[in-house]
């Protein structure tokens, strides 16, 4: 990997300047509002006066909004038209969805019938079927009260308790009398691989997934194979990577043919070697694909990658596993392999681009194919000896909701089907009472929200945010494409580093200096765009074009970049400079915004 | 474990009894409304008229807002005067805290400075320090975005790593030039007990515990006893239990000497023979205790049993190890245990009965003594050889916002020390940009709520509200006691099962009829009071008190269990009722609220 730093600007010396913004250069907001210091919030053991709580509320209101207004390097739709004054009232209850979001429970403060149409919303926008409890291919799900992490880290889960074949067991088969406990299949020694799953995912996926998979003590491919096949690894001369490698650009430049400057997708052909070893071996296989990763806005191609797996999953056994449990109980089957779509960003727009290309009258012509990525996707196999497979091959997909629709608090959908869910809701006299989501407390508030935006919001409205969004990437280029030729001529300055992934909704190009880094709360990494070459070190930032980025933000941030110390000046590969570019390959540095 | 039935009340057939109250019945509210069919919030794709969403939230709002004021089961504050009026501008931002709460990031839009005060509040409030980075003994912590299943899982999983010896090695120590890596023990073999770490919680504790042991394959010392010690457990026979038993009640009447019957905090012997053994293993040892528990809201003896397994610790080597990481890394001195404190409830109100007590002015004298359990307990001792050990004993807290002191929105915060955390902030050029929390998005707005509750509340106020709450308990306690007198003289029937732990807020006693529990969002359990004797179910339910709870609402709630038909008959012990009288010894069983 290759990204050397994403400190926080403050750390880079800049806190000092942050919003002491010079009024004649400001063409966007000329007096930017201080925010409220420590002691201002100081909390007493004598409460606040009234006049200084309201005091503390008003700055920091007037300082959070300020901000917001000029946030552009994050994918969050700025947008809350309304939740302000249609919502406010419900902050007049703890409404708490606590358990099965299916399920009446004794606290009567919920809003699971709300949640409930969410639920049946995305499942239909996702082309799969909305719940109902008989039918296993219907689509389960829950809203997440903390973000599409928590989402990400409960597919996991669900896939590692899933694919190792752990099964709940009812009154009926249970050794202790009447419990319900958790069985293991009958051959699950320590070293049969058949329930030993391995996780797959690539170099641009966000940090929390490495965090995800350290918490469930899940081994992505890189540690197995270091553990059980060192130096087996099929590519990469045999070392094993931490992730898969994202695919390389197309350009014939040997000097820019790294992964740092492709697009940002997995490379496909990698992730198939890699998988086929791990199938071959007896794994069960995990892959977690980003549609819309976080930092370059780019989309896994759901489609190819199931139709190239499913050939390895059928050859290796993985379409269907019968898995027993001893002591005369009922046998199991389940496949062996799970697809998880982390589409936090783009499982929220990427359906409207697609109505959109589909009809003349939206007037929209994609730069790329829109690319399938949900519960509709089905692969099919034709295997040399037996019958036709076809599939449907997604197993859980999430989406955040305040980032593509909005909303003043994090929150997002989780989605599987039925008949993934670990406790089957076959018994209801149990069920009832399980808690199948990943908390105990739920927010109730946020699937209001979701519902508000989605009432709001007719598919109609949603295709011109989404084609709306498109433009607005290419308009950014195209500006920043101008100040690049006027930085050149004036300045004498180099490239800008201007890129943007096909049908991404972020834009990518040289970091500015942290003032207006600051100012602009943009989103910034420094990569090492070659293996081991500290001269190839580039600092980058981007910019998200939101439904709620205007043109004139974009014209403001733009105008910025005119000015003379809109950016560091190039440094030379001092021993200082490389002090400064720390190498950081943990999962911890930011690479984005989850 | 005795506990046979929580099913939710929809599935003991009550479901259409909801509601529909009887108004001659009704001393609290007359015409309870209806609340929104699923009909009504469907989702169109074309969205809804602004009239249809107008309906829909409307009902909404009248529906959660009845049974806000109807709510008695759960530790909920219902108190959320102001948040509405004074907060929903905060509803016109997307406020995200994501990252260290203590570390600038570069989204601008956030309320870390809120969040910080909130933080050193609490830290004062639980006798710790406010955060100073250098300062290893000073208390680090962050804002919930799920409530406190979040945070206990959090405090789980940094105790796991922390135990196991896991260190973040920075650049000039990694194998990876200028990589952060995590690094094990050098003699972190599979089978060195000294880094594989044991739990410990009560049969009281959360369900959300087992769940969250799971998701962190997390082995609890009944797991872990019958895999490696089989029939050697040193109580219950030889056979492992699944938790630690909890205390028995001080009574003589042998029909009653069990758990069930007790004040629902942990058997401290047992347990101090259950971690002795382990100990004596080799094994770094976790204990999670209760602090207001979830369902007799009772207290597990921090003091007590900080000071009864210190000297266990200490003859075992675990108040310091030193942890060797090979390759003249520098080595760590680490503690073998790590004891957690679940305050989801207690740690925010009794901090305020200690200091009522203290002084005559509140005129407030205790029913038990006010029991410690921060990061101001210490503990000493004085071994046979050797130097006196006096140490700090509380590694983790974590307190619910929405319980105590009320929020619209489930939230919380966990605490716990500098000198614990995984990645020590030593090398700020790293530890900027490290995540050190559990999600990625975190919730703005909750911290601020918190804020502005402890800025309105001096500290003469929550004292009042928490002897208010001892009071009202003890209220209730003598307003069941006349129905219990009543019934019996009126209708010859039986006991109600009154009964409150002392210093709890929550009174339990026999379960009324399903439109009595749905009414008022009680809360229930079915216990097997004595194991194996299905004669001895009793179905109980518990009204909580909070700051919230009238003695209006109580007069109401008692009023109403003066019905003919309050009860369901006591049911003969016939097959059928054997037969709904489901045992479920899955974690995954309400016993209360999370």
């Amino acid at each position: 990997m290759t990204q050397v730093d994403s400190r926080p600007s403050a750390l880079r010396g800049d806190v000092f300047t942050d919003d002491i913004a010079i009024p004649s250069q400001e063409v966007w907001s000329t007096y930017p509002p201080t925010p409220p210091t420590p002691d201002q919030l100081k909390l007493k053991r004598t409460g606040l006066t009234p006049a200084e709580r309201a005091a503390a509320l008003d700055r920091l209101a007037a300082y959070v909004e300020y901000k917001r207004d000029h946030l552009l390097g994050y994918q969050i739709n700025s947008d809350m038209n309304g939740y302000a004054e249609d919502l406010s009232r419900f902050l007049r209850t703890h409404i708490n969805n606590i358990g099965d979001p299916f399920q009446d429970g004794g606290l009567k403060v919920n809003s699971k019938v709300v949640e409930q149409a969410v639920l049946d919303y995305f499942a239909e926008l996702w082309h799969g079927k909305p719940y109902v409890q008989a039918d296993k291919e219907s689509c389960w799900g829950y809203s997440l009260s903390m973000g599409s992490t928590e989402g990400n880290m409960y597919a996991l889960w669900n896939a590692r308790d899933y694919l190792s074949g752990r099964r709940l067991l009812g009154e009926e088969e249970s050794d202790q009398a009447g419990a319900l406990t958790y069985a293991s299949p009958q051959d699950a020694t320590a070293d049969n691989r058949a329930y030993q799953p391995v996780v797959f995912y690539s170099e641009d996926t966000h940090y929390s997934f490495n965090k995800a998979v350290r918490v469930l003590s899940l081994p992505t491919f890189g540690e197995l194979g270091r553990d059980l096949y060192k130096n087996e690894c099929p590519i990469n001369n045999g070392v094993w990577p931490d992730e898969v490698p994202s695919a390389l650009p197309e350009t014939s430049n040997p000097d820019e043919r790294y992964s740092t400057f492709g697009p940002g997708s997995i490379d496909v052909d990698k992730l198939v070697v890699l998988v086929d070893f791990f199938a071959r071996k007896g794994h069960p296989i995990i892959v977690s694909l980003n549609f819309g990763s976080t930092f370059k806005g780019a989309y896994d191609p759901v489609r190819e990658v199931s139709d190239r797996l499913l050939p390895i999953f059928h050859a290796n056994g993985l379409i269907d596993r019968e898995i027993h449990y001893g002591h005369g109980r009922r046998t199991d089957h389940r496949r062996g392999f799970w697809i998880h779509v982390d589409g936090a960003l783009g499982a929220g727009y990427v359906p409207f681009l697609a109505k959109a290309a589909k009809e003349a009258k939206y007037g929209y012509n994609p730069d790329a194919p829109v690319p399938e990525f949900d519960f509709g996707l089905r692969s099919r196999h034709v295997p040399e000896h037996g019958e036709p497979v076809e599939l449907d091959m997604v197993a859980s997909i999430v989406v955040s909701g305040h980032k593509w629709m909005g909303a003043p608090v994090p929150c997002g959908i989780f989605a599987t089907k039925v008949k993934y869910q670990m406790q089957p809701p076959s018994k209801p006299d149990y069920i009832g009472s399980l808690d199948t989501t990943f908390a105990g407390s739920r927010n109730g508030f946020s699937p209001i929200v979701i519902w508000d935006h989605i009432a709001k919001n007719p598919d109609d409205r949603q295709i011109t945010q989404a084609t709306h969004a498109q433009r607005m990437s290419a308009y950014l280029v195209d500006r920043l494409v101008q100040v690049e030729q006027y930085r050149k001529a004036k300045f004498n300055e180099d490239s800008l580093f201007i890129d943007r992934t096909p049908l991404a909704i972020t834009v990518r190009f040289r970091r500015p200096g942290a003032r207006l880094v600051a100012k602009w709360s943009l989103s910034t990494v420094s990569l090492r765009m070659r293996p081991n070459d500290d001269s190839s070190i580039r600092h980058i930032a981007h910019v998200f074009l939101m439904p709620s980025t205007t043109q004139e933000q974009i014209d403001a941030f733009t105008a910025d970049l005119y000015a003379y110390d809109a950016f560091d000046p190039i440094e030379p590969q001092s021993a200082l400079s490389r002090a400064t570019a720390v190498l950081a390959e943990t999962p911890f540095v930011d690479r984005g915004f989850a």
